[in-house]
């Protein structure tokens, strides 16, 4: 007999990840049809069309295929050359061998300076661990917490979904905390006492607070006093702390910037609550999804503790090679005076300037929709606003309706978690402009038509 | 409080990886003090200078940076430049975007299609997931198939441990069946029946049996009748089976060649035993280890259950684009009268054959060694030699005393499993053959020395 769906066992069926699920799917097969899809359901910048950056895949091609190293012409800048020349040098192996399960320790180096000079503050190599992406490096740790059925996690509501799914596929629980929407998504200490007593009041031992900082999918950034509140919490309480800072450079309101959790740990002098910080290659204005690349970096870890995530990460080997010269590539960018400088930062510049003018538009017109509001986006890549739907409508059925109606495929809310009896949608900022404008008069058509027929 | 150790889980402190364990940390720290060390722990042919094949290398270069199609210099053969472009229009968004979660259907194209050659049997794309490495693709599968405690996994003993580490890790029993090693480590339907036998008197429920074929650690390669033997068992017992198949390209007696279960399931007729196969740019002739490349293929699997199979590895989104498309590079090879095709020949063949005369030679130096016996490497990439130790002396020690003495790291056998009572420690063929000639000696006289001492 072949494997049957009863056998398998309950953590893996219950596991959901709505920005890959149903609506997806149906989307995959729409476009089978011939019909034209407009994917807004997934933070995936290049598949819109943005042009990686020149800095970044010069050094993948030259490590890829050193002979290039070679040419008569000048086909790389020089110090895109010497760059590529020093990583393989700091590699011994080159690309084709396995690194260091925790990734290539001249790689760590130039994390562990990035850190320092973003923050002003030391930072260690060796607590520094090269991931396939950001969520490898979620999942492990979330590994190592949940040692019991009856340990949890909290999570904000709503979260980006590789949380609830992996703390569902290994079996422990989810601690929501909710988000204020009608505060701009902001957390208070409040919200966070409520959930944890909640928690215990059920028998759950909560073992770390996850923050996903700027917020995906809310859009929310948090300032220094947030961030030392959330630090204090976790302190008085004994939680580990995970910060997921993938979208760090994705910042848009005037006024606010990007402050990390491992900066406010450094400057409130905490010893005792153990921090991992999370950053991707996938996020900013690098947009580089395919390779995979990530870093976590962790404080307050005794050696112990951190040998056993060593052992974890150990057994698959180490993180892809290319996702670890574009970390560096991430962490290292050309110099003021270097040749690749002035390009590269046009380039940048062009990129986060598109977002910031496609995260005003899409808001302005979600919230010119009767029946449709939402937060400013301050940061990240999305838009989650509220719908108003008539009783007895959920938000899977408008999202899927929409799809079918006008080819924009967006995550239901309750994907990410809401509010009980709200209803929201998750959209990316990522289309062209042009294509931002269709996609908020189509949205707009689409709403006022379907809340029309339901009532 | 920080994390501490003891709040940990028991499966994560009971999992174990020796191909990465204490021995090689202090080969690292060794090294660092400047000592010579040999490592031999692990199939990591380019960190012994193998080459990487051009064609594959060139592919990457191209599709990373696709400015380099355009170069005025022929730097390029026309058909690499042909063959990314195909690939780069075959993706739809580069490399730089997410692919699907399965991956690149035009690369799942080609697998198939390579699998239709190599074994005459039909392949559908939509069956074959594209992951980071076999490994991540094994861990899937051992995280569908383990539904509660009391599950358990058929797997070879001596084993590669990623086997045990992830049944220990995933919460599910080891279900061990003793390879022969008196009979060149072969499988017979009587160990099998004893391993399945012993478990249920447990009150196991065995869901899978893993074969590795060519054997990992052992060598050993498995004809068309012992594959037979192996389904005829997993259909009568109701087993789902994993081929691990990753060095299916290195095999190197005369007379032996590689046969998939794929073919032997297809030639039987059998529709009602599930089978995923495995297999990974790492190994072979390629040794591409830092791409982390792979896939694995699946038949008799229920849509029911393949959908879970995409629900779990949508959870990180896709592999890595660079391993995609080095999966497609080793799936499609140049053809004859294609440019490349002579050279990829030349690199091809000469790896083998020098796999194949390291192989031998180590063989033959091994067993020159009093107290030492190996069997003959029929494939794979490592020796398994059994160690005859005084009474009270294990094969953890002799390994760390071998790495102190001579530089030269391996894996004691009771990291791979070993018949009680004997000891074992398994060794790479990939040093360079000036270097497989030392190791041999200095193997020699530390084991004469060693059992000196201890006597």
């Amino acid at each position: 007999m072949t494997i049957q769906k009863k056998d398998l066992g309950a953590a893996v069926l219950a596991t959901e990840y709505a920005v890959r699920g149903p609506i997806v799917a149906r989307a995959q097969e729409l476009e089978k049809q011939g019909k034209e899809i407009i994917y807004c359901n997934i933070g995936n910048p290049q598949s819109f069309g943005q042009r990686p950056l020149t800095w970044l895949r010069q050094l993948l091609a030259l490590c890829e295929y050193p002979a290039l190293m070679d040419l008569p012409l000048a086909v790389f800048p020089a110090d895109a050359v010497e760059t590529a020349r020093a990583i393989l040098e700091g590699s011994r192996h080159g690309m084709g061998a396995y690194s260091e399960s925790e990734g290539l320790r001249f790689i760590r180096e130039a994390v562990a300076e990035f850190i320092r000079e973003r923050d002003g503050i030391g930072a260690d190599p060796e607590a520094i661990f090269l991931t396939d992406g950001a969520s490898k490096g979620v999942q492990t740790i979330l590994k190592l917490l949940l040692a019991s059925p009856t340990d949890g996690i909290m999570i904000p509501i709503p979260q980006y979904p590789l949380y609830s799914a992996t703390i569902t596929l290994y079996e422990g629980r989810i601690v929501p905390y909710y988000l204020d929407e009608a505060d701009h998504w902001k957390l208070n200490r409040s919200m966070l006492d409520d959930s944890l007593r909640a928690a215990r009041a059920q028998g759950t031992r909560v073992r770390a607070i996850c923050i996903i900082n700027p917020g995906n999918p809310t859009g929310s950034v948090l300032d220094e006093k947030n961030i030392a509140m959330v630090l204090d919490f976790a302190r008085e309480h004994g939680l580990a702390v995970l910060a997921d800072e993938v979208y760090q450079e994705n910042i848009y309101l005037p006024g606010d910037r990007f402050v990390s959790f491992a900066h406010v740990l450094e400057a409130m002098g905490i010893s005792d609550v153990s921090l991992f910080s999370f950053n991707s290659c996938s996020k900013g204005f690098l947009g580089e999804c395919g390779v995979r690349g990530g870093y976590f970096e962790y404080r307050n870890v005794p050696p112990d503790v951190a040998a056993q995530i060593l052992k974890l990460l150990s057994v698959c080997l180490c993180s892809n090679l290319a996702g670890q010269v574009a970390t560096y590539a991430m962490v290292h960018p050309p110099r003021s005076g270097d040749p690749s400088y002035e390009l590269y930062n046009r380039e940048k510049k062009a990129i986060l300037e598109e977002l910031k003018l496609r995260a005003a538009l899409l808001v302005e017109g979600l919230n010119k929709i009767d029946g449709v509001s939402c937060n400013a986006i301050a940061g990240a890549m999305y838009a989650f606003p509220r719908i108003m739907l008539p009783v007895g409508v959920s938000d899977e059925e408008y999202c899927m309706a929409l799809l079918e109606e006008t080819g924009i495929c967006v995550v239901p809310g309750s994907g990410f978690g809401q509010a009980e009896g709200t209803a929201h949608f998750r959209t990316t900022i990522l289309p062209p402009t042009e294509k931002i404008r269709q996609v908020v008069e189509k949205l707009s058509a689409f709403h006022e038509s379907y809340v029309l027929v339901k009532y």
